[in-house]
């Protein structure tokens, strides 16, 4: 079966169209296990890593059985270099042990031959002499279309051999996206432009629910552009940022969707993973991530 | 003094507005090298991870007393995980400790607090307890503008505070840029609109030769274009792909220089790491690299 018909499978089957954002900013990773890991390795990049990795794993533990998918966003995992990397490897492995889907948050793009090595890296195999390994092993990967087409074609080549997903940037839920996104050719803004070439790029490979693994990215800030990339998309799963803490509510967001609950999810990242911030103890933080999912799932249902 | 004077003084000193890119496809990476790391390794991320380094330091060996920088292109890196990102970083140490410039080449961009990461983890240093740690340790970085502004503030900030500098993607090198990059709104390009920006952004940190390190990547292979750029952009440095195997030519990119000979640099990939392929033994790579990068340097000084 095909990864976005398992993805909605998934969505259905838990009726929370939702995705943990995994952006661990090291102000959100509580003290107690920062302190236990600098007590053993002290104030390095392995430290840090290693809070980052616990903490992503309490945080999965508490709720990958009532919601879908995390999106780790890797320049939280990079400003750590070596250490951090392998820690945003075990998560996504982690994750994927606990049957959860996992949106690698990269917004890679390039020329042609280096596209399809960062679609071989996230979404891929590499090989080396006669062994294939899988790298980074992410069922889906945010790219960015400033390249065009060339430069999308190799991961959605990857997408095809490998049956992976990706998630292109249209309209991104930033204040500052309409400088480039928002101009206007013909009548069209740029985002619609982009957004009608990813519902073409996605043709072929609609899945049994319509839609096809070559999604969009729409941020939740900007719900009159959001209800006409849905209009003008309708064939493309959305990934939606910017609720909660960036400003979007469900009401706005609620133009992602069609009329039977499908075609997008929403990510929320420092609304779940630094819900228990100024609300209870530290060592709560995962039940308190686990109430926020909770909370999110119920308050999008009762607008789509 | 402040980056980009030093990088012209760089280029003036070798008279060679010339980049290495550090591009290593594995079909690029000698034999022998790969050979000898598999045997002690086996077919593993680390065994070609040291085979790039060991691949990379020969060049550097062979060329830095006559090109001013390298641009190691990060795909080709994270391909191999964290070994790759290990050899990545390995890499600009190396060419750091040879006096070489360093433009890490990995097109990073997100929203605000997510594009401050990035910087600070290529460019700035990560702060881990009470220990700041430079974590990549690149000069300048190429980042895509798609995002807006306040997704490209960050870097310009980072820049600001640690005297590094960026290269923003305005008109790229591939056949397919075109798609975005040359959409018209009243009368102008994409790529002319988001080449003004970067002027602007960059009046502030002019250094004393007139450029600001706030830089711009403009192919080779869009002569008219790049042509148009230079007029829009009197004060941003060009940073300059699509030479040699990509099809540019020094007469195409001699509009990317100003008269007095300054103002660009220009990057050549396979034409330079993979000069060796069918021309002379594996195991003299490192002079055939020499070799092809002098023979570029007094091509472009033929032409600007």
């Amino acid at each position: 079966m095909a990864i976005i018909d398992k993805l909605i499978d998934k969505i259905t089957l838990l009726k929370n169209p939702s995705v943990v954002g995994l952006d661990p900013q090291l102000s959100f990773v509580p003290e107690h296990i920062l302190e236990e890991m600098y007590d053993v390795y002290g104030h390095t990049p392995k430290a840090v890593s290693e809070a980052i990795f616990r903490f992503n794993t309490e945080i999965i533990d508490a709720v990958y059985d009532i919601v879908p998918a995390v999106k780790p966003q890797i320049a939280m995992y990079e400003m750590f270099g070596v250490e951090g990397v392998n820690a945003y490897i075990k998560t996504i492995k982690y994750a994927k042990s606990k049957d959860m889907f996992v949106i690698a948050d990269a917004k890679r793009n390039d020329i042609a031959s280096t596209s399809a090595a960062y679609a071989q890296a996230f979404l891929g195999k590499t090989k080396i002499g006669n062994v294939e390994e899988e790298v980074f092993g992410a069922d889906f990967l945010t790219i960015s279309p400033y390249l065009g087409h060339d430069s999308v074609g190799p991961f959605i080549d990857e997408c095809k051999l490998s049956d992976k997903g990706v998630f292109i940037l249209a309209k991104t839920s930033n204040a500052g996206s309409g400088m480039l996104q928002d101009i206007i050719s013909d009548g069209k803004p740029v985002y619609e432009i982009v957004g009608s070439y990813i519902e073409q790029w996605g043709a072929e490979l609609r899945g049994k629910y319509g839609f096809s693994p070559i999604g969009a990215v729409v941020g939740a800030t900007h719900k009159e552009q959001a209800a006409r990339l849905r209009e003008i998309m309708p064939h493309t799963f959305i990934l939606v940022p910017g609720y909660g803490a960036q400003g979007g509510t469900a009401q706005d967001l609620a133009v992602c969707f069609n009329s039977d609950g499908l075609g997008a999810i929403v990510n929320s990242s420092r609304g779940i993973i630094a819900a228990y911030k100024g609300k209870c103890r530290s060592e709560e933080h995962a039940q308190a991530a686990r109430e926020a999912v909770i909370q999110m799932r119920d308050d999008i249902a009762k607008h789509i």
